[in-house]
């Protein structure tokens, strides 16, 4: 079985949109559902056989810059509301996973009732949790600041994990996909190589999407860092609790990235359809279709399983029995 | 002959110190400044086999984000000199590359004639341009904003390269050189990918420090990214005026750096002493002893020359002769 952890509902009807201070929220009908996923995430999905994604809003839409909570909640609720429908729409196909209503400077407790609610109302297995809601301002304590606990608290009560995803940007120094989704998953791994989050929160886990952004291109900086800083080694440290996608659209990168990070950390990932969705000219392929790069590698039968689907069950215990 | 791209005075005496209004500025002797690099670069590049290194003054200390334009403009001199008085008392062995007294919200036209002067008359071969003079609050526009031209416009008359590096970091958010520094690389990178830069100034060239930052690992993302903006292919668009430098502590790192990035376009370069200054465990020699991992690769005469020479010769064309 496969599993792809990272996917976005990317491709949700024009109609559904939020400026901030209102959204739109038309009756979506279960046949514009169908057709906004059939042609695209689960046709893809066939070709490339992957049995499940481990579905989510869309990254970029989840707008937490805007900062105002009462909005953020209900454009929250509407988007988690619309993955839960595809979930029940398509049995087996999708799980969901829930944005939160995160605003910069508010408490994260105002989100903790959304995610209750998606977790044991809606079955969904997990949430995307934002480290920077000021989208590419980074007003946020990092992530280890006890004033992120009490969402820990609760993802631990509930046994979900975090992937750690930012959004859009209004920050001009920054692209959204091009540079400020790539900063924040290495932003995120130092934040949390610093200091002891998991000693207090050893059932913790968390997903640094993109590969983990710059860290296993530089594992040795990260490795010597740890040295230079006095923090224990990351095996010890961060790995226990911290897994990497595949969301990586070259061989290389694939190949570097199963050279430094053990197979237990890793989840088959593809953000499909997400941030690049063209051919790659030099291999006639998607740059997404991770899957290629991964069965390129001629990993083992067991190492192939942890990535496929192991690692996501240890990691999302919520997961529907296949 | 080995020439070493990247190197910071991270070990000026302690009595050099700047809090953003006053700077001390002691009159250091010649033999204090040999003490300081004795037993530190100047015996690792012997070690390591390292013939010339590309010196500036230590990246963390630039310190512009207090923002003071004239204490800054200050600050840069004295750095600025302390580096030309060991370029002569160490004649061969290092050449000189500038801070630049940056500002944030500052028009670049005030970093110019510190520019000019350490060019025109301390024979520097290059600067170090921050794209981030916040310190970690990313409030500059984009490299490939019109306000940095002027800048630009300098460095082509005087055929002068930048290294483009960030300094401290205040923003709790990043950690120095765990996620600020490569942040800045990745950040930098995606800027350029997005615009014209180097129509405009097609003789402009920036080495991007640290192996590129995220950018080698992602190069299938940034190569469709391209493609999905629209934009010309990187290696006519980006590649011809852009070069990495090795600044990747690990042999994965920089199998992948070669595997993907064109010979003609890397730098050696170590970042000794800096970010990262401890023995690897796993090898038993320093992480960023980058010289071990070039070697190990096996390259052609020919691209072994450009490395470790004749790229830096043809990015830095005031470098001395052999």
């Amino acid at each position: 079985m496969i599993i792809d952890c990272h996917g976005h509902y990317t491709t949700a009807p024009d109609s559904v949109v939020y400026d901030g201070r209102s959204a739109s929220y038309p009756s979506v009908t279960d046949d514009e559902l169908r057709e906004s996923v059939e042609d695209s995430q689960l046709r893809l999905m066939r070709q490339r056989g992957v049995d499940l994604t481990i579905f989510s809003p869309r990254a970029s839409a989840m707008a937490h810059h805007f900062g105002e909570p009462a909005a953020s909640a209900a454009w929250s609720r509407h988007c988690n509301d619309l993955i839960a429908r595809l979930v029940r729409l398509y049995p087996g196909r999708f799980a969901g996973v829930c944005q939160l209503p995160q605003a910069a400077g508010e408490p994260i407790e105002s989100a903790i009732p959304e995610l209750r609610r998606c977790v044991e109302e809606l079955g969904f297995v997990g949430c995307n949790l934002n480290p920077d809601p000021s989208g590419g301002h980074w007003t946020s304590p990092p992530l280890t600041d006890p004033s992120w606990y009490p969402l820990y608290e609760a993802m631990c009560e509930l046994d979900v994990p975090a992937m750690v995803h930012v959004s859009a940007v209004t920050n001009p120094a920054f692209h959204a996909t091009g540079s400020h989704y790539l900063n924040a998953d290495t932003t995120a791994f130092m934040q949390l190589l610093q200091a002891d989050l998991f000693v207090r929160f050893p059932s913790l886990r968390l997903v640094i999407p993109h590969g983990g952004g710059a860290v296993p291109y530089h594992w040795g900086r990260f490795r010597g860092l740890a040295d230079m800083l006095g923090r224990p080694p990351l095996e010890t440290s961060v790995m226990p609790n911290v897994f990497f996608d595949t969301c990586v659209y070259h061989q290389p990168g694939i190949d570097l990235l199963f050279a430094v990070i053990d197979a237990g950390n890793i989840l088959f990932g593809s953000e499909m359809v997400g941030a690049v969705r063209g051919v790659d000219p030099r291999t006639g392929h998607h740059f997404d279709d991770t899957r290629r790069y991964v069965d390129a590698l001629g990993l083992s039968a067991a190492d192939r399983a942890k990535v496929y689907e192991h690692n996501a069950r240890r990691v999302y215990p919520r997961l529907p029995l296949p």
